[in-house]
């Protein structure tokens, strides 16, 4: 690395960008990361951010957090959303694409980036051991680290995946409190309420809306799983006993939720017969069925992106284990790990324990989690025991954010862009 | 009232009902009732609660709310719905239903009822007034008391409504994550956010979104009134307009928003050229009328009992004014007032200062405050500064509940019957 000359001494910079959907909790692990590099100034120098993730890379459009306050890196702990911007980009394969990962690493050589820090789902997991690949290949050394985030809670080998306690401690809440207005009203008006959640492929959010129940008797009702075709016979069967037998019916349906040919529910629903497309998602579609079959009152609600944003409702265990796995990305980058992420290793649920693990990028890359069948009540509508344990512990404790004139003070950052040194601009 | 017998010298009894839509406070206004009633043993006796509101009135079906222990009545201060049970249903005109009147008095006489509180929205006064005029048509003697309650705002003469500051914030809270949520993704994903709220004749609740905008170029980017009309071309042109400007837009609509000529946008759009019911509420209509237009990739979504229930979020300003209003219907009825009501009295903005007001049931009777234009921004997509003033402080103060494995620790009330004393049941 000769061609850096009089930087040979100084410390190397650090890359950190957020991918995908975001979180309540995902600046908690920017904070994790930017926090626990400040405190290792003699071996990591700058931490530039990716202005709309991975694409501040290929466009040479980094942040510099240095020009951040410590109070305001320490306010992304409280802060919801992606502070640096997020992108839905997944970079092809290397042979498919080899432009995009040489110029990536164009990118860190003009900045002297020797850190990589990658903070998303399990596709993002993947571009990060793609760019460690690419380094290797290429000659030039770089540390590249994932750190996990998905409210989806789909990822592999991690316990569980920040970002996901707390969307699960929002549905949970929600779906508690809704119910109490729907028991009060259900003798004279709205019989039946549908709650519409996150989760296109696993069933982890739908699931914990199981969590407001205290005994049996308690809604929600219906749980509807990605992971069990949708049986409409059955549905209004159980929706009808409930009504009769409890006055109401609470209804969580996740939108993943599919028929017996694996076809979306809502995506079945989403043309009429002029090609138009419907207007609802699976939450309104489940409601007027019940009310076409049934004839009961219904009303819907559809959380869409409240319930991944609502850092005033986070629980504090997914605060601590976003900034944890942050930090942890910082300290495996330090003890020369790479191509790995760190993850939530439990050692008991009650009390809930647990600690960070490592994991090498490979195994979670492009894998989904599932809620297994075990975690589903034979009836396929609730939720057992095991996955109470499983859940109860990760939507622990209360972590508000700082309010002012009623509101949470969430923090803008300055966002100063990093000079560019790079005269080419980069096409996508 | 020589009947009573033996109970003459003995204070007569109370009557509180819950009526129509609940919201995340209206038990506070029920522990302000109860709390005092029970600070003046002397002078008031049982307290009774209609289980389903006036229902329970008509069916005799009372609990006895000296049943509940202390700290469960107190407990009522943090839990949402209506925990005695409510009911849409309003007493037709004295001559219309002049056996429903009777059923009231006959059932208030045999359990020596001496004082009726009803909590409840316009429609509720007006009843509470009715019950006055029966009462004293018919020589028996009854204090009847209001207690304001309704999320939407519309009430005249009082400042404010118990209920619409909760709900208020809710709606500013989520509108100001989400929007963090969308100005992250915006750049690859998601370019308009549409949150639908209640307020089906005011837009009292959407307007509050406006208060999560620090300057004009936060969002919420439109807020769609239903005191505006809607006008296609110009919500398409600054939807446009603001995704060119700013990356993304949020758009803010009331269920209630309705065109040039005065029908309801969701209702125009409900039927299919089958005549099937459409499944979207305004929300998604409007999001697809965007995508359409514009091509813009939407996502939305739908509150509706989340923002009425949601007690984790609630203003401490509000809960305040509803215990107020419970503790004042009852020092009303104490110092010998009769078909009136507690209202809020704005004394001044900033600092926030309110006090108690009287106000005769006759006044707030089926009557409509709706937002006034002043309020509403030149263009008719925002809020101007004396809305902002009025509206602020009632999302003042945090006020959580307390809570219990990762979940807010609602109180389930026994609700224990009292022995009916007539023979004949009533047919609604």
């Amino acid at each position: 690395m000769a061609e850096r000359g009089s930087g040979r001494n100084r410390p190397r910079n650090a890359f950190y960008a957020q991918s995908g959907g975001v979180s309540a909790v995902i600046n908690a692990s920017a904070c994790g990361v930017i926090e626990t590099a400040r405190r290792h100034r003699g071996r990591i120098g700058k931490v530039y951010a990716g202005r709309h993730g991975i694409l501040g890379a290929l466009h040479e459009d980094l942040i510099d957090t240095g020009k951040e306050s410590v109070a305001d890196i320490r306010a992304l702990r409280h802060t919801p959303g992606g502070a640096f911007g997020s992108a839905r980009y997944k970079l092809a394969g290397i042979d498919k694409n080899l432009a995009e990962y040489t110029r990536l690493i164009e990118v860190f050589k003009a900045h002297d980036i020797g850190y990589f820090f990658y903070n998303g789902g399990n596709d993002s997991m993947d571009t990060a051991q793609k760019v460690a690949e690419i380094g290797r290949k290429l000659g030039y050394p770089l540390t590249c680290i994932g750190i996990p985030k998905t409210v989806d809670n789909d990822l592999p080998i991690t316990d569980c995946c920040p970002g996901f306690g707390s969307a699960a401690k929002y549905v949970a809440v929600s779906t508690r409190e809704a119910a109490l207005d729907i028991a009060s009203m259900a003798r004279t008006s709205t019989k039946v309420f549908v709650l519409e959640v996150m989760g296109r492929h696993a069933g982890w959010i739908a699931a914990a809306a199981g969590l407001a129940a205290r005994s049996s008797a308690d809604a929600p009702h219906l749980i509807l799983f990605p992971e069990v075709a949708f049986d409409r016979q059955k549905v209004l069967a159980k929706v009808q006993a409930t009504v009769e037998r409890r006055g109401f019916c609470v209804i969580v349906v996740s939108e993943g939720v599919r028929d017996a040919d694996g076809r979306f529910l809502a995506e079945g629903g989403t043309r009429d017969a002029f090609g138009h497309a419907q207007l609802g998602g699976v939450g309104p579609l489940v409601a007027e069925m019940t009310r076409a079959a049934l004839g009961y009152k219904f009303h819907w609600a559809v959380a869409d992106y409240l319930q991944r944003s609502a850092r005033h409702i986070v629980s504090a265990v997914d605060v601590e284990q976003a900034y944890a796995v942050g930090r942890a990305a910082v300290e495996f980058a330090l003890a020369g790990r790479n191509a790995v992420l760190p993850v939530i290793v439990r050692k008991s649920s009650s009390p809930y324990r647990w600690t960070i693990g490592e994991a090498p990028l490979a195994a979670i890359a492009n894998k989904e989690k599932k809620v297994p069948r075990s975690f589903i009540s034979a009836d396929g509508f609730g939720i057992t025991a095991a996955c109470r344990r499983y859940l109860a512990p990760l939507i622990g404790g209360e972590d508000y954010p700082p309010y002012r004139g009623g509101l949470p003070d969430y923090v803008e950052l300055k966002g100063v862009a990093v000079p560019k040194r790079l005269k080419r601009p980069f096409v996508l």
